[in-house]
């Protein structure tokens, strides 16, 4: 962990918050509670005043916390205050589901989409050209990749991952269902969809099972 | 919550003890401490003990858990003993993406891939052919579909979620980036690749912040 006082599980929950900031400061709330933001991130507000309590304290008893100013803040926390450019790699349909996307938004610039199938070099894809993975070093250097995109085989993740880290990009978005390594001050978030797709099965089975106890 | 002794926390950290033992159970291995899963987990051991004495004590002091049997339970209480028949609505480039996934595994069955696009129906797909959103009831009833997969435009992912939970599904997987909303007893988990992404870049800028301090 780049900061040992910051649990990963308060990461994840400071970009639930900024979230509801987000929505909150675009229907113009001023103020928010930490019992608002609670609700809005699904835990509870102690959780809420504890987790920004890691970066100072920013509300007022009795009077909550400052949308914009807090947004900000978070903004800033958690890199949100500047553009990264980013490369896919892996042109098959997720890949290219994704150069679609348009959820990115414009902290995220998609800036090299890859791939080793010589039938799909050369492509258009939203906003680019299908590019050889050859290619990626140059890209990476050239247009300053930070992130690397993978969207290729469970069977390739790990050789991908470790050209982009070769590269020098600094974290992995992993889509292939596979545990990828990389060294120390290289990244990795996997998005893994059949984990949600478990707890859903888990949640249902209970309350299944509840109606019948 | 279904059953309120267990936070919702709890049962992503099941998930992930579950791939840890399956991936066990995989090479031979028989036994497993509290230790190693937290490992694999990226938990404490604590956590470990922990999260598995809601379901009863199954370690044993300086001997560990049995891979095989904790595997077994744990299948159980996620609701992976059996099989789910779902249906993917919306077919564009992720919806197609997903249908030809490999990675469901034996116990997520598709058996429904709808879509509004007339030119898109009675095209093939992974396992099957695109069917109209108006043909959605009748399939949820006939073929006993409980989980919906929604990878619509985000403007019509509750007008879908609608849909789907008068069709009579009990979860949802949602994959637009659009947070929806059900009644209750229907579950909704959302697959947001986008928190994920926000995650990696606070951790690459502490990592970067913290070369330059």
């Amino acid at each position: 962990m780049a900061n040992p006082r910051i649990p990963s599980a308060t990461v994840t929950r400071l970009v639930r918050y900024l979230r509801a900031l987000e929505d909150l400061d675009q229907k113009g709330v001023e103020r928010v509670s930490s019992e608002q933001l609670a609700e809005a991130a699904g835990v509870t507000a102690f959780q809420v005043r504890k987790d920004l309590s890691y970066f100072g304290s920013y509300g007022t008893r009795g009077v909550g916390y400052a949308v914009p100013f807090l947004k900000r803040e978070l903004r800033q926390i958690l890199g949100l205050d500047r553009r990264w450019r980013l490369a896919i790699v892996g042109m098959g349909r997720l890949g290219q589901a994704l150069a679609d996307y348009p959820g990115f938004g414009e902290r995220f610039a998609l800036v090299g989409f890859f791939d080793i199938d010589p039938a799909k070099i050369g492509q258009k894809v939203g906003g680019g050209v299908i590019e050889p993975l050859a290619a990626l070093p140059q890209a990476v250097r050239t247009r300053a990749i930070e992130i690397g995109v993978v969207t290729v085989p469970r069977e390739a993740a790990q050789e991908v991952v470790n050209r982009l880290v070769q590269a020098g990009v600094r974290g992995i978005l992993n889509f292939a269902p596979a545990v990828v390594e990389t060294p120390p001050g290289v990244w990795v978030e996997s998005v893994d969809f059949l984990a949600g797709l478990t707890r859903l099965t888990y949640f249902v089975t209970q309350e299944v099972e509840g109606e019948w106890i």
